[in-house]
């Protein structure tokens, strides 16, 4: 039984690890730290938790106080200070925001404005895609958890990428949100009135996710993959779809590409291939850790569908996975979450 | 050809008013004032509006300029000043906000914690629900337009308590609205992931509306008549609907009843009776500026349901009709608006 | 551990008895009826469950088979032959849809065509709202789940109609649903183009709920109480909220009647009455067995919002709550599942 | 004054024509045929209608009867016959449908299973993208209006394919759909509880607008163009948003593609091309007949994004301006139709 402290407890992402870590075997929730709802009930914020967690917000005063790992789920830059302290202390520490996804630091000041605090600390920190990664993150102290774009994009990619296909790049990965993915704060774009019956591209060319992608994708192929990534925004609460186009250089067979990924993942129970002839779509996925992946073709242009819950795979999931792979707990502990079908 | 100045000019009745009075054959649009933002472009605010007007915002400093009309669309207790002003210099006003809605001080105090500034412009102020009151309209020149659940409730309850047909109080009227009810400022309740898929009774006992309501239904009736209004946010954005429940003393006839409603709105072209057996819905009435009403019985207790756009018939739509009658314009003009049929 | 089989397989409510009994301790689902759908994978029907149930759909050729248990999500009419058929072999028999639930034969003729075909078994038949009926559940082999409707308002009514307050019949229920109430079949009414962006009142005075209300409220009362019920159809996937409006013949302390609901519901684990000044919305129920209930009021009427999950609280959810009790499972075991706070 | 004759009454893009032809100055509907629905009241479909369209469906003995234009808006392979009586006649015939779109019978024999009933008729057809061809068509008879996908790619990509500009295909046109595109007919996929807070991909690769795109596109090229296709639905009624990627040789400026497009399309009123730096969203042209691109950059490939009503621009409405070239109208006759703020 460890002890979880959750920096940004007032969050959505922070508000699905607890939805999960409540039923997990292994942990117990010992600090929800907020610093704008500093002990208020949890209910006050998510009245959903009425008589089902009666635990108030904590100060961090006294942080981290008695835990053994924090998930931080922090604007941009305001992780990196409370890893410091976590690690200095002998705790594990898991980064739900941005701070250690980008592992060169001209490119995080390109992107996040923001140069590295602790240079040793960035070189620790292992990226958390579970089932690309799991041997580092096992005895990893610090987790940099994916994107939720990102996670859609690399484990759709991963396969191919592995392969010495010749593939023509820029890979053109476009992508679909749901609102949760813009967060708790009422802003105009989350406004009701203009998400609803909309469709909103946006940050085009220009979205942190990008470089976060082409560098997951360029450790795989071990050769810069140059990608084009265009976020959407979906009249829908959870949930990303990824239409990920591939150039390749000449004919392919399907089945053969197919059989690539079913071997790939053979083993990982939360990557659910489709068999050739099915599509992906969003509610097949929400509400779980499941990545669902289908493939298509057009002439020489191999078509990947990705689709995740953002809030599960895409965030409190995939991290409450590699926590299950640091501590050695069974990697599926929590996460047998099924998919709602409707 | 009229001169018009809008005041609150970047809120969303005001902006359905320009939509409709762009096609208006009669008047000009000559002003839109904003506070907040004085010089921007329209298409700023509103994309939607690009290349269709070409106008900026105004400041007030010169108000009411060249204009012949205002309507405002502000919050409550900003109008009066305003109306006094136009008053005084022998323009006309409509106030689409609540400021003259309510006839006495005391019950102004008490719902919006307002004394009348201008006591005598209160005496004057006619309440503009078009198809009961339009003869007082016809010679007004300051207009409380009515808000847009009283809209719904008051037309479908009038032509009832116009006969001396003994029924018991209270009515209920639940009503149902779209989040444009709520405004273009975000907020937690208008938040998407809030809002969507979701529904959320509000206010209850306690909203502005029933007030006005009851002021309403008791003059037609003649007497004070009691209602409980209990207002909900509907995940849409456009339309309300409301499910009045009146308790007869005795047996009736649907038919009878039906008889009396087809006679008393004969002439009024925005009110849609449904024939007995079919029920109104919200998709009915959506962009146009009709009231659809259906009838219904259960037991000894009449049924009515009532749907409105309400930012037209329940707001915009409503104050050009209430324009129409000033002016001596056709009461239609600008108003045959079809409702979208998807 | 007992043997479940499900008659009516491929229905939403079928589905969602699955996703919870795959995670309950005591049960095997042992048999999937469906006669549309046999030897098609349950993956077919429902792609979220792909690799996650590997099951095929059976004939009932040997039906009940092997089953200790069976719950029966059929049309009107359908379930009386199974049940006999069941119950004559020894098993239990859970009919979570309607042919059990009026207990007046001529109350059934009325509303459901249809004429008792075994009057003993409709005897036996325990009406199964959980949180009042539970000792008769307990030593009951047939149970009538209520309908989804009925709950929402019988939990939500069940506190005052047992004290000997005099109030004014009938009581207004006001209720709106998400559109998995109206099952999985495509129809006009569940066209994505006409749901959408609408909110549609139907079966006004006339839906097969209004006796199945009546009769539970009666019985609690120790009279006959005499309701007016209209449903909606409100656009989203999951969840009812019903308003409901009780005239009290005089002056009454709201505060009073929530201390009654409070000890009425103090042992009740899946009712959450609010405090008083909270209001319950569908967000705070949707996937979950909870019927979250608040208290209001308007002069002298008192206005109780109820809301529940449809699929669960309304159906599958309540069926394996009577389930736990009919076999002296915990009660809430395979039940303790959090709403989503988005 | 023509009159106008509309087969496929019932349907949506019928429909849509209806809404706007009752307001165009220079027609009168004259016919509305359809098989299905004969002698029923118009409002019996479409109850928005009532007491604005008092018409009954008619069959189609008599057809093309006193009409002096046709619009067919008939499934595959049922408007030729009409078309082949119509111009036989010596009316014009708009087919909204897809009879004549593909010009080469061996691509059309491969995509629509169907041959050239007869070759000179498809010989007469231009094909309908008003903005393109208007010389051609206002001295057509027959007309193939464009598909509702096929309009919103290629209006996004006619300038930069009639520059010389090298780019490399193919074009990636990832296009996303309100269910309106789907149609009238209540199917798995247009069923509410599975389409609403999902998103899906379907006929990847596959799709029938994928040849007509080609086609099109490789006419403006003067060779060749490949293109990937893959339309997704999304949760809402009205609107297409294409997302488009072409791969240039080498960098570009975005500024001098800017100006090609302003240039392009500097007399068009309806195709409103955004300012640099800002983001079309379906919301921008709901209700509407424009189309609103914007343009951007991701190192050297040019992101197109593309937004129409699918119902208006992308059916109805190009249809009604392909007639206003036609017959010599106005252009913009009937289609000075405001798209939606909210």
């Amino acid at each position: 039984m460890i002890n979880i402290g959750i920096l940004g407890a007032t969050g959505y992402a922070a508000n699905q690890l607890v939805s999960i870590l409540l039923k997990h075997k292994n942990v117990k929730i010992s600090k929800l730290y907020s610093l704008t709802a500093e002990k208020k009930d949890v209910s006050f914020k998510y009245p959903s938790f009425y008589k089902i967690l009666d635990m108030k917000y904590s100060g961090v005063e006294n942080y981290p106080d008695d835990c053994d790992l924090i998930f931080a789920c922090l604007p941009s830059g305001e992780s990196e200070l409370y890893a410091e302290k976590a690690i200095a202390k002998g705790l594990k520490f898991i980064d739900v925001g941005s701070d250690f996804r980008l592992k060169d630091e001209q490119i995080n000041l390109k992107w996040y404005k923001k140069s590295f605090r602790n240079k040793d600390l960035h070189k620790q920190a292992v990226y958390g895609i579970s089932e690309l990664n799991a041997e580092q993150i096992k005895s990893a102290n610090l987790i940099a958890n994916p994107g939720c774009y990102p996670t859609s994009a690399i484990l759709a990619l991963a396969p191919i990428l592995s392969e010495n296909l010749t593939i023509n790049t820029p890979i053109i990965i476009d992508s679909k949100s749901g609102l949760t993915g813009s967060g708790k704060r009422p802003t105009e774009s989350s406004h009701f009135v203009n998400a609803n019956e909309n469709f909103t591209p946006y940050s085009i060319g220009s979205h942190r996710h990008l470089p976060e992608i082409e560098q997951a994708l360029s450790e795989i192929a071990g050769e810069y993959i140059q990608a084009v990534f265009t976020p959407h925004l979906l009249p829908i609460n959870r949930g990303i779809l990824s239409s990920i186009y591939v150039n390749c250089d000449k004919e392919f067979e399907l089945s053969k590409i197919h059989k690539i990924y079913e071997e790939f993942y053979k083993d990982k129970k939360f990557v659910r291939l489709l068999p050739l002839g099915q599509t992906v779509d969003i509610r097949q996925v929400q509400n779980s850790n499941f990545v669902n992946l289908s493939l298509h073709k057009s002439e020489n242009t191999l078509i990947i569908m990705s689709a995740i819950d953002n809030m599960i795979k895409g965030a409190a999931g995939q991290a409450i996975q590699n926590m299950n792979l640091m501590f050695g707990f069974d990697e599926e502990e929590g996460l047998d979450l099924f998919p709602n079908s409707f």
